[in-house]
Formats: C-alpha cells, sequence, structure tokens
C-alpha cells in the first residue's frame, strides 16, 4: 500500500471521551469550560499539521460552555450532553458560522440558519464548537485535512476534518454525514468509533438532496457516539416521512453476538494482503470466543446478498450523481470556475443518463435490500471491513496529468450500508502498518440500537489485531 | 354560501388550449409568437384585476416563443410543447426571475437557479412566462390573486396565481405544487383541468421540504395536463428515491370507467346543500351512463378507507408543520417581521410536537395507505368532490379580529390524495351559483395515466351539471 507507516497503536491510544469525564462533571471536579479550554490546547498543538476545520467559533463556544457549567453546578444539565464539544461537518448550516461546503462557489456563504440537527444539538446543551472541513460538496474532491496518524496520508473523506478532529483529541464527537461512504471511511482510517444510522433516522434538515444520505456521528466511544446521535433524535426526529432513530436513552447495554454473517463485497479479491490477514484474524478471534461465523459460501442467501451488492458502488455513485444533477448544473451555470474539475466530471456523467437509467438503478437497490431483508434472520448481524485497508498516501494531483481517483479512499465497504438504507457502526478493531483500519457492523434497518450494542460488546471483548 | 354569483357557466365557457392549437402550429397557420402576443394582450386587459403574475419576463418569453417559432417552421420542434407558454409557482426558482414564495421574508429572493422542473420545460421548448402568485410559502396566509369568476372571491390556494392564469385564458398552462390540496382545489374553483400525480412522480428539485407534497399541472384541457407533464417527467424523472411518473409519450386515450366508488370524507356532514345536489345529480349521470358506482355502505372496505381518512385533515396539516419546523424556525429568527401570523401559528403549533407526535401522525398516513391500497381491486378509480363547495368569498381580514380560517378554502377533500401519495385529477364537471366546483378522481399509486384516461372520457362524455 505504501511505504509510509503511521504512528497508530490501538493498545496505546487513548480516545477523548465525554462518556468518561461525565463522572467528574457530576462530581463537579470538571466543567465544560475547562473541557473547552483542553480542546481548543489540542488544537492549537495538532491543527497547523492536521487541518481538521474551516471555522472555530471559540467566544461562542465558551459563553455556551459556561453556561452549561452554569447547569451542572446547578445540578440542572439540559442533557446527557450538556456541555458536550461537537464539531459540525461543514456541509451543514449553522446559525453562527458559514457554511462552505468544501467549495469555492460557496467562499463566504453565511445563511445564518441552524440545521435541524444542530438546533437539536444546542436544545441538548451541546457546544457547537466549529466547522470541519468537507470534501468539496460531500464528493470526491479532497480539502486540507491529513491523517492524525500520518500527515501523507487522507482522513478519508467526505467528513475529513470530523473523523481527524476525533482522532487527534481536539473534539469528544464531530458531526458527520455519508452517501458514498463518507462518515464509515474516515472514521475507519482514523480509529473512530462511528454510527452510519437506518437512512432518515436522524434529521438532515436542509440536507436533504439524496435518497440516500444520512446524518452521524463520530466519536471515541460508543456510549458517546450513542448519545448524541438519540439526543438528536429526541428533539428533532428523523428525515421528512421517516419515523426517526429507535432505541433507549442510554448507550444500548453491550450484548454478545451469536452469529455474524460475513459481507466480503466486491472489494474482496483486491484487498491487501495485511488487510485481508487482520481480518481473517479478527474473525478467527470471534469464533474462538464462540460467536459463529457464515460466509458466502454457508448460505445461498448470502451469496444471493454478495451478487445483489455485486456493483454497489459503480450503482450507489450514479443514484447520486442523477439526484445531484440539476443542483449541480445550477452551480456550474453560476459559478463556472467555483466548482472541482471531478465534481464537473461527476455532472457530466449524471447529464448522460435518462431517467429511464435511474429508475433501473433504483430497482437494482431495492433488489439489494430485499435481498438483505431476507438474510435478517440468519445472523445477528452482518460484519465487514469498513474500508478496504490504511487510508491511501495523498500527495495530491499532478498537474497535467489525469486527476488521481478516488483521493479520499474508496467507498466500496460503505456503499452497501448506503444502498440497504442500513445502519453501520465501524469499531477501531484493527491496525495495519501502523495506521487504523475498521471493521464494521451492519444490521437491518431501525436496528440501530441492536448494532451499537452488538459493537459495544465488540469493543469491549476483542483485543485489536495489530499486522 | 354567499349572495355573489359567478360568472361561470361551463356550457360557454372555452379554455385556452395548446392541444387545439397544434394542428395550425404544425401547418404553419399559427406560430408560438402569436400566441404569445395573444396572452400578452389577455394579461393586459384581466391582470388589473385578477393579479396572478408576480412576475412576467416578457423579453425572455418572446425569445424564447420566436426560437420556439423558427423550429416550428423547420418542422424540428423540440417536443410537442415546444412554444407552450406556461406560468410557474413562484415556490419554484427560475434563473430568470425572482423567487419570492409569497413571502416578505423572501422579497427580492433572486437564486439564479432552475427547479428541475423549470430546467426539464426549458429542454422541450416551453416558455417560461412568468412566476404567478402563491399563498405564503405555499401555506395558507393568501396573495392579492382573485377569482376569475368572481373577484369577490378567492381562486383557492397555495397554486392561486397558477390556477387563475389558467381559468383567466392567459396562458394554456401552469405548474402548481400541492401539500394540503394546493394543486386540486385551485384548479377546482377555477374550472381547471389538473393533475396531482403519484408522490414522488415530477422532480421537485430543490422543494423537497415536505414528504407529501408534489409538483402538478394545471391547464385547460386534460390533454395539456398530461404532455406538459410527462415532458417534465421525460427529461427530470422523479423525486430522488422515486421512479418517476409512469405513462404514455402522448396523453392517454379516453376510457369509459366501468366502476367507481365514492369517497365522501370527514366534510360530507358539512357539504353545502346545493353542492350536493351537484355531486349527487353528477354521480346519477355516471349511473344512467353505466357506470357501477359504490358508496361506503356497499363495502366495508371502502367504510374501512372512509374511517382511516376520518382525521385526514389534521393530521396532514400536523405532518407537514413539523416537517416545515425547523426552516420556518431559522426564517422567523431572521425575519420576525417577514413571516405572516398564520405562518408563525403553525410554526408554534409544530413546535408543541415531539418526534413521538409525528411518528404517530406517519403511523396513521401508513395505515390510511393500506387501506387505500386495500380497495385497490374494488373499482377504476375513486370520485369524489375536489372541494367542498365554490370558492368562498374573501374579504380580506380584519384588523383586531381573529384571523379567518383557511381564507384560501379547505384542504378537506385533497389531504387524502396527499396523504394517500396518490395521483388525483379535477375535471370541471359543476357549477354552483355560477361558479366552478370540481370533481376528482383519484387512483392507487402510479395509476396517473390511467385516471387520465378516465378522467379523459368523463370530461368528453358527461355533461357539466349546473345548479
Amino acid at each position: 500500500m505504501s511505504s509510509s507507516t503511521g504512528s497508530y497503536d490501538p493498545r496505546e491510544f487513548k480516545a477523548l471521551t465525554w462518556h468518561d469525564l461525565l463522572p467528574r462533571l457530576r462530581a463537579g471536579t470538571d466543567t465544560p469550560r475547562a473541557l473547552l479550554e483542553r480542546c481548543l490546547e489540542t488544537i492549537a498543538v495538532r491543527e497547523p499539521v492536521v487541518k481538521a476545520f474551516v471555522t472555530l467559533n471559540e467566544t461562542g463556544a465558551r459563553a455556551a460552555a459556561d453556561a452549561s457549567t452554569v447547569r451542572w453546578k446547578a445540578g440542572k444539565p439540559l442533557s446527557p450532553i450538556d456541555g458536550l464539544p461537537i464539531a459540525i461537518k461543514d456541509l451543514l448550516e449553522t446559525k453562527d458560522m458559514p457554511t462552505e461546503m468544501g467549495c469555492e462557489a460557496y467562499r463566504g456563504n453565511f445563511p445564518k440558519r441552524d440545521n435541524a440537527a444542530v438546533s437539536a444539538l444546542r436544545s441538548a446543551g451541546a457546544v457547537i464548537f466549529g466547522k470541519t472541513v468537507t470534501a468539496e460538496l460531500g464528493g470526491t474532491q479532497p480539502g486540507p485535512t491529513t491523517n492524525p496518524f500520518d500527515p501523507a496520508r487522507t482522513p478519508g473523506g467526505s467528513s475529513s476534518g470530523s473523523a481527524a478532529a476525533v482522532a487527534a483529541r481536539m473534539v469528544p464527537a464531530a458531526i458527520g454525514s455519508q452517501v458514498g461512504g463518507s462518515i464509515i471511511r474516515p472514521a475507519a482510517f482514523c480509529g473512530n468509533v462511528a454510527l452510519k444510522p437506518t437512512q432518515g433516522a436522524i434529521n438532515r434538515g436542509e440536507r436533504q438532496a439524496t435518497s440516500m444520505s444520512t446524518h452521524g456521528v463520530h466519536a471515541g466511544c460508543i456510549e458517546d457516539v450513542w448519545q448524541v446521535a438519540i439526543e438528536i433524535a429526541a428533539r428533532a426526529g428523523g428525515d421528512r416521512g421517516y419515523p426517526g432513530l429507535y432505541g433507549p436513552s442510554r448507550a444500548p447495554l453491550a450484548v454478545k453476538p451469536q452469529r455474524l454473517l460475513v459481507l466480503e463485497t466486491e472489494a474482496w479479491p483486491e484487498i491487501d494482503a495485511g488487510t485481508r490477514s487482520a481480518f481473517e484474524t479478527l474473525l478467527e478471534r470471534l469464533r474462538r470466543a464462540d460467536i459463529e461465523i457464515l460466509r458466502r459460501n454457508d448460505n445461498p442467501a448470502i451469496e444471493g446478498l454478495e451478487r445483489a451488492l455485486g456493483d454497489a458502488r459503480r450503482v450507489g455513485t450514479a443514484i447520486t450523481a442523477w439526484e445531484n444533477r440539476w443542483g449541480m448544473r445550477n452551480l456550474v451555470d453560476q459559478f463556472p470556475d467555483g466548482v472541482s474539475a471531478r465534481a464537473k466530471a461527476s455532472l457530466a456523467a449524471a447529464e448522460a443518463m435518462t431517467p429511464t437509467d435511474y429508475r433501473e438503478l433504483l430497482a437494482v437497490r431495492t433488489a439489494a435490500q430485499q435481498r438483505h431483508a431476507g438474510v435478517g434472520g440468519l445472523a445477528d448481524a452482518a460484519i465487514m471491513l469498513s474500508c478496504p485497508g490504511p487510508a491511501p498516501l495523498w500527495p495530491g494531483d499532478v498537474p497535467g496529468k489525469p486527476l488521481v481517483p478516488r483521493p479520499t479512499g474508496d467507498s466500496v465497504f460503505n456503499m452497501p450500508s448506503s444502498m440497504l438504507f442500513a445502519p453501520a457502526v465501524t469499531m477501531p478493531l484493527m491496525a495495519v502498518a501502523g495506521m487504523p483500519v475498521g471493521a464494521q457492523l451492519m444490521g437491518q434497518q431501525h436496528d440501530d440500537a441492536r448494532i451499537v450494542g452488538l459493537a459495544r460488546w465488540l469493543i469491549e471483548q476483542v483485543s485489536p489485531v495489530l499486522v
């Protein structure tokens, strides 16, 4: 994969978490303001290389943290995440910071509105801390963020800054969004825990451009992931027409899986030897813990699901390109120089499609969803890689040469959950060449709490694999 | 209902249609430019009282009509609607005209983007003529438009200007949009034919704020309604995640219904005697044409559907208010004086709701959809009133008095098709007190072409009822 070796060692890495701080907040021995200042100190040290943030609102954050500190001292926090400093992907509107979406055409865009999820976080007392770098418009054109464990590598995308800010211990949690892999992949490249919920489970507010994108949560521990997600859903619900996230008001208890089915996906033949070995070792550890592992040869229903997802990357990419077509055409017409060549290539591909092409792609997606529903009784969840290996090196495009394909990494392990509208959790259970590689659990639609409970058990009980 | 009598007589009223003009265009004896000039002349005469338009783009329209005229002369029109002058509801973005949405906060808003449907219409050669008055943000606060058949009455809403412009023969067709009744009701009050398609059937572009709104078409004849709808769908498809409008590339042939089921709805007990008599007379004419009419007492499945829709107006209104809640909150925070008291009341109602309340409303909606699917085999379609009677008088609110409820009329006959995601066509088959009253056919999801064919038969074969 690369000659560069990262600095990640899961035996030593200690994520910044809110969950671990809560007892001290309750005891009055720590405060949201003090935590915020520690976050700002970390940012001062690491941001020059990591470049996770587009905008920081230190003044607003300090005021919010002070107000939260008062509430904790009075024993009246607004929620269990009152005072939690959280970073927001710069695709989501925030009334106190610009929303530039990693796109030149949106430079200086400042609509002074709150995305529904941001509004819910404020109501819960969370400290809206800053806006994190996103790949352009949530697509593939990278921003400046580097991987906290090796600055020569991508943090993944499109939620690049959200993943890196959590991994660099700048914040305990961050909001990302996923269409083709933009939550799970960067989290996996950065050693975070993250939840890409069931389609529609968290209100996307104004960000409802596509039929298979979700908001999700990056954090340093599974408890924080869940708490942030459920606090949003408790206030803003799900997307329009969707019932919203189902689950308990505190992190689901750890539940040992009894059976897991492995999804190899279309990428399996191309996985590098180190990553493949790490994943097989992980599966072996699960077997030794008496968890039954089913694979495509074990059951024709699993083989059928693999086949139904056999072209997922292309299908998912084309669905999203079509759905973004009119918005992108307007943007390019208005700002011909304000959009990257990568985004223009995606628009050109979409403009070569017809409504009939799109209808066929939806039929493929629906068939895959039916196949997925058909394996629901076979196992507690599916387990798979979260990414095809460690974060790739990203030296930048070379002027005059063709654009590098997939500079923020390959969505091939992420498109399945997006296409299936299925919840997925990535867990930092592997390290390859000193870089994090995530493993993910994927559940049936609305199984969010269930897979969080299973992931909690795996994170607590299975020691990470080093290769 | 009122002491004022309108000027509508369906035996004499002759709508402006594109369909009737096509042979002359093909023969070269008329041109899109000449039609446009006739439309502008009509506007000059009638607009001072009707007030259908917010913005007219005469220069752009003339240029587009001239280009179309050249194409027709060369025998190379872009589509069967090449040159058709069409008005666009001012909720939809147009790159060459402002989009003010009937809302003070959006005064001067000019994003220079085309809604997907507008973009598709331009590709088909249609002449984007002007922006029509909408009730504020598609809600209930009326604009200045009057009913073309009695200026003391509302044209209905929220597609007020689109309905009135067609009825006043200013344009052969106009785009509207419906959440709670905003296509079918104003069309019914104005004597138009209109289609509210299956949910998701016509790409709403940036207007995807709610889970049960659609774009639709008002026109002077059913052939034009279909042709405009299918030309949009052929280019822009449906909403994200939806397969888009199904049906032939030319207006469906007239098909005689064999069986129709009547939906009375929760409003039935309150219908005025004239309207009730007109509708019963219409049903009697259908029976005499050997069409079987089924009612709620004839089959428990129909009674079950009636009951499932028994609270549709409240349920649909609350669903939409919740879905608009975050956008409205941002707007009111930014422009406290830019939004009407009616809209603020709707926001306050939404902010008193919880995600659990919303989830329950969705469950009611889903149950109604299941009930509707269950009557699919009973009849060719459902027939019902399109509105509770002639358009109500609208003298305006009285300062110091409570706001008049439903100044653009009652959505009670429109919420069912919206909630059921079902296609509906309104037909100008009745007149009460000199005002149009529509009857509608509602089909199963994706039955759009089918109900258009049935409506075509009814419009051609059944003489309108005068009361």
